[in-house]
């Protein structure tokens, strides 16, 4: 916690390889980002002034915090500006009604290039990984299923053998069988996974720092109100799709749903440039966002509404009821585009799609829960041991070798995958397998049962069968597997390539469930007199699914890594098709969930916000303290007093000489020192801004000049310096609380509107002030301590 | 919306028959429901004070609104209490993790209630439906499907016949056919219509006047902070259950779905009962209500999810992350205890059950968006009649016979739809058969298409066909069923019974959207060389699905009416269980939106909002109008000043005054009258309590005491009378804005803080108070102006 505490004073190093020094010292004021447009805030009579006077207007800085109700209450202006103007003639009336259409453009424009750029993703990693095994000759953009697809020679038996497709040993030496062909196979894997994973962490550290990653923290952040530059760019965009090719094809312990969501908030932010009712306004960019993200998600698993709801649940900040329904509309283009491009060859729209053919039984919940209670272990186990590599990484020598750290976790990995069937096939081919139900035609060797011979029937129910020899190798493998992935996982996450969570976690808990599944299917056919088999399997009866146990084996252990819980649900809803599984995946996650939660509340996502040192204030942490406002507040006992401006009595000098000393990013304005009553609150940028200006352009301002920031100036002597009045860079309706609020309503208020600071006053009287960061600060703090301690002292 | 104005100021009425008058001026300060525990709003030491010394703590007043930020806090502190406590013993440490767990267990008991309820409504409701046609005389309690089911004479292709079921007439008269057996069985169909439907008023009018309508524009109400006592209670529970298996039964053109989300949230008040958590907390209350409406819409159509989206995107105020897992849970379990009860006998979770066997095509996309357009008419239709008569029911004489009403409607409803026998069965049938694909085995009328003699194959993949003698009748049944249930709905809902409106609703759209379905697929089998059908509708293809439309059309109706739209396409998604058919929902869906929105932007809910006068803020409303916080607190230019205390020199008499005199509901306290510096805001209530309590039980304080409200009083001589300490019913924190603050903003604090009344300060100075009343009134009269008009005066 004191790492986070640290983190926040002193600066923000952002995931991205390259470590920014910003200085975010907060003070009394951690505020930024100001325009001259604030009077909207307070007097409404300053339409003039709304023109844009300075370029940097509504803009904010790299790395500060916007202000959610300043941002509102612009595109209001905006909007009554065009529904006024749109009266005055037909061409304005057509500008009005393209504006109001243009969020429904940008969802249509998001949905097509995401689903667009899934499809070659997904086309293009199946290219290369089955590149690192051979090539097809009759053309060699053709991935070893398509060769073999097109070939007359494919039998139906053997789908995976057509003479087009050769491995390299065979290409190369002429022989396909033998140790020689094995030990050059194994040689040219390692080589292409060392050349692809090479080339990702290049280009990442070259051209795109921020490419590097899932993007999940960093956008939930932003998606928060905080400025991050460049980070959904147009180059990470393309860098980071590029790269996600060469880092999944190169085999590493990762998956490509987690970067998708960034690629499509990439692609959401390229298309808010185009409309500047978004490029211009951060809080409307944000909805455009939070729905790019839902559409990130609908095509990573071919689920809509799994994503409007993980973008509901998981990632976004502010959701209105209408990014809702555009979210789910860019989701359905975004699916039904994905769709079109048919990247798997089956026209389904879903990445793991499974048909079941038997009900599941009430008795079956204890392995289904023992596999929730092994997800949540694994997503404690998984988030700890992570984190503390990512910050061994962030404090040692070996956050400086990024490019060797990458190469050396790949050919460690492509080492130990080849020898293992299950680990050398790409991820999601694994969990695809593992999910499947075995039919009658089944020739993998997880479906090696031993047929009874009687058996004729060509039909999909097949009764339980004892398991054959390819079975038990199976077994053998997939334990290892299992190990392995676990391992590997911990020390790719957070690697300087994209790199998703949601695959691997996913195939962790399909192995698991899958050998939980084959052991309860086997005990429920040699065994099925035993009472806890006896009510509801009957010999020769198909009672026990083994791919039901992956499925839900995966949803506890994504449950578990990502605390997700309805969407995780509804995504496997949408992959299943059917209401009929859902208990037993609700219960998997549930217990999941509580049992990850019983040793920390923070999933992945979070975890890696407080290890960089976001600012970001989670709608989920409860505050329970009983603090009051005037404990948090600025200045402390035994600070200086607050830096404010007086109304009619501070010179231009005086101003000068406080923006020079301090860095506080604002300033109260009161009627006088002596009696300290609130007038405004004034943004240091819009003060240097306005002075600098008026320095300039007007006559007579010099530095004994007075600032006026009352409604009319003094009639003065002509004697005296030119007065410069500067009320319209005033924000007249400053949020105040009493110093008597106690925290949890003023963390409410911060949440819920979305402020950046907040004055504190008691009986009409300026206090203090308290910024975000002082709330994120206290409530650290807070989190490390005894809530007694504090309540009673 | 001037008629609004005069409810929301003048009184309240409820649908529910009794007409309260309720006194609601709000004049300074509409505020209510005053404890003294509020000092926990404001400083944190009095903890001695929590022990409710009052019988009244905690609650408000019939007819006012809560505070949720006070709730909020209320229930922070009693969470911290029982977490302090619970380190103390190992008995405390159960009780607070009951504590911890007492929200899954309600949601459980939510949900297996309200599930077992709506599976007994259901079956009470088919066989009522029933007995006005016949009975079953092997057993009287059997509905006409399972007489039939259970008897080994009925066949298979006449599966509606079997001897042990009779009509009415050929009970009586032997005669099961001929003119006088259909006159007796039509008389026997209206008189049953008649009882039941006198039943279920006089029921309502007796026992539970909150038990008619649909209950759900109250909910919303409710849900969005307002308090009507007795309308969740245990008699509207069970006077609603009882009454709407008699209204429906009767063959009234109106639904279970609404009422059950009535019904479900009477079940979730009463498990809040038996938990002190949510019993004395308003606003926890309200989290389970939102739970209890998503199980309600779960178990209306078996769609869990789409019931969870329905209680966020329509009914709920407040939905955290925590109430979305929560209702999800609710919503499920309720659907598993309504698919054990299996009502419908075919184990299906849906009430509409389908599976369609062919994709669609682009060009048809065309019906589909020609039926959002009906939709959206129909919705703008009825909404505006439906409201109109409401109106006239509500001003004129036709208001004080509401028994009368119901068995007119009732009777000119059963005179009309007897003869006809799309609306003689009950509508969810109805719906059913309108939905589903014509089969190869399929025996109803809709499906008399000529076969070709060459066809022979049994699957369900059967080509387009011309339509038989039997489908041209029934398009002339449908089309007059059609114009009888648009005019019959409008004049049935809100009459005094309860009734839902989403099955009518539906019967509508599926009608129309049936209608246009066989028109289209006649087209394309005669027409298939005109250009539209040439590209996708080969001869002997199966082209068009009828029921497609049919489905479509109700989701556009349904939506024109309720303005419904993610939750909506999710419901029927989760009808249909495959995500190919959501892009013709979705469009029709959002067609439909689109047009009903530019008649008029609420949806039947809100009118009837409006209607009632009830104060809800609607979230969705947005507030573009230039004014300020000055242009709406009181007191206004010319009024009296505000009513203030002052916090060292009010007497007890001062104080009982200006109770009498005025009739405001809390006062703001100030330091003195000339500075007006505000210290804090005090409740009427407390005020009144605190002085009876002192003058009865506090020797010296009489009515020349002085009231302080500062921290100490100072120490008088021993002549002067014994002053009286109220600092610790003081809010030391209330919520202030500046006089400068655009209505936008003010706007945005109250609907997403929840509060009751706001104070205008300007300067540090008291200006005025706005309440939630102000604001409802000020965006009602915005409405109705121009908003250029009021930006520039």
């Amino acid at each position: 916690m004191s790492e986070l505490k640290q983190h926040i004073e002193l600066h923000h190093q952002l995931e991205g390889g390259m470590v920014r020094s910003v200085s975010m010292r907060s003070s009394l004021a951690g505020v930024s980002g100001a325009t001259p447009t604030e009077e909207m805030n307070g007097a409404g009579n300053l339409m003039d002034f709304l023109d844009e006077p300075f370029p940097d207007v509504g803009t904010y800085e790299d790395f500060h915090t916007i202000d959610w109700l300043r941002e509102k209450s612009r595109d209001t202006d905006r909007h009554r500006k065009i529904t006024s103007k749109s009266k005055e003639s037909i061409w304005e009336l057509i500008k009005s009604l393209l504006d109001a259409w243009s969020g429904w453009v940008v969802m249509l424009l998001i949905g097509l290039l995401s689903g667009t750029l899934a499809g070659v993703i997904d086309l293009a990693v199946d290219w290369m990984t089955d590149l690192k095994e051979g090539v097809c000759l009759s053309a060699f953009w053709y991935s070893h299923e398509q060769c073999c697809w097109t070939s007359n020679e494919t039998t139906f038996d053997d789908r995976d053998k057509c003479p087009q497709w050769q491995k390299w040993a065979e290409l190369m030496t002429g022989h396909a069988e033998g140790a020689g062909a094995y030990v050059l196979n194994y040689f040219l894997y390692i080589l292409w996974a060392l050349l692809f994973s090479f080339l990702a962490v290049s280009l990442v550290r070259v051209f795109a720092p921020y490419a590097c990653g899932s993007g999940i923290p960093e956008i939930k952040t932003i998606l928060s109100g905080f400025i991050i530059r460049g980070y959904l760019g147009k180059w990470t965009l393309l860098i980071k799709t590029v790269t996600l090719v060469l880092a999944v094809s190169s085999g590493l312990s990762l998956g490509k749903e987690g970067p998708l969501v960034h690629v499509a908030c990439c692609c959401g932010n390229l298309f808010c440039s185009l409309f500047s009712k978004y490029s211009k306004n951060e809080g409307k960019r944000r909805e455009v966002l939070s729905a790019a993200a839902a559409a990130g998600v609908s095509v990573a698993f071919g689920a809509p509404i799994g994503g409007v709801l993980f973008s509901l649940e998981e990632v976004s900040y502010y959701f209105p009821l209408k990014t809702l329904w555009r979210s789910f509309f860019a989701a359905l283009v975004a699916a039904f585009t994905l769709r079109s491009i048919n990247p798997f060859g089956n026209s389904r729209l879903v990445l793991f799609y499974v048909e079941y053919h038997t009900p599941w039984y009430m008795a079956e919940l204890v392995p289904f829960i023992l596999l929730g209670v092994f997800g949540g272990l694994w997503g404690t186990l998984f988030i700890r041991a992570n984190i503390a590599w990512c910050r061994r990484r962030k404090t040692t020598q070996l956050g400086k070798y990024p490019v060797l750290e990458v190469i050396a976790v790949t050919g460690i990995t492509a080492v130990l995958a080849y020898p293992n069937p299950y680990t050398r096939r790409s991820t999601s081919e694994l969990i695809s397998e593992l999910f499947n139900d075995c039919g009658a035609l089944e020739s993998s060797q997880l479906c090696d049962y031993i047929n009874n011979p009687n058996m004729s029937r060509p039909v999909d129910d097949i009764p339980d069968r004892p398991a054959g020899p390819g079975v038990y190798t199976a077994l053998w493998q997939l334990a290892l597997a299992l190990i392995f992935k676990i391992v590997i996982t911990i020390f790719t996450f957070g690697m300087k390539i994209p790199s998703g969570l949601f695959i691997p976690s996913m195939a962790v808990g399909a192995i698991a469930g899958r050998i939980v599944g084959i052991a309860v299917e086997q005990m429920a056919y040699h065994h099925h007199d035993w009472i806890i088999f006896k009510n509801w399997c009957r010999p020769g009866a198909d009672c026990v699914t083994p791919g039901l146990y992956a499925m839900v084996g995966a949803a506890a252990c994504l449950g578990g890594v990502t605390r997700m819980t309805v969407s995780l649900v509804v995504i496997m809803f949408e992959l299943t098709g059917g209401l009929e599984y859902i208990v037993p995946l609700m219960a998997a996650a549930v217990t999941s969930k509580w049992v990850a939660d019983a040793f920390g509340k923070e999933g992945i996502y979070e975890s890696h916000i407080q290890l960089n040192g976001y600012p970001y204030l989670d709608v989920r942490d409860e505050f329970t303290h009983r603090t009051l406002a005037t404990d948090v507040m600025r200045p402390r006992r035994n600070d200086p007093p607050l830096a404010v401006l007086t109304q009619d009595s501070t010179t231009v000098e005086d101003v000068e000489t406080l923006i020079k000393d301090t860095d506080y990013n604002g300033f109260p304005v009161v009627v006088s020192r002596e009696s300290e009553r609130l007038i405004g609150f004034v943004q240091r940028r819009d003060l240097t801004l306005a002075i600098k200006n008026a320095r300039q352009k007007q006559d007579g301002v010099v530095s004994s000049s007075v600032v006026y920031f009352t409604e009319d100036a003094p009639q003065l002597p002509a004697s005296n310096p030119q007065p410069l009045k500067l009320r319209r860079i005033l924000n007249l309706s400053p949020f105040t609380v009493t110093d008597h609020t106690p925290m949890e309503t003023v963390v409410d208020i911060f949440r819920k509107l979305g402020l950046r600071q907040c004055l504190v006053t008691r009986s009409g009287r300026l206090l203090g002030i308290i910024t975000k960061k002082d709330v994120l600060r206290h409530m650290a703090q807070m989190m490390n301590q005894d809530p007694e301690s504090i309540m009673f002292n």
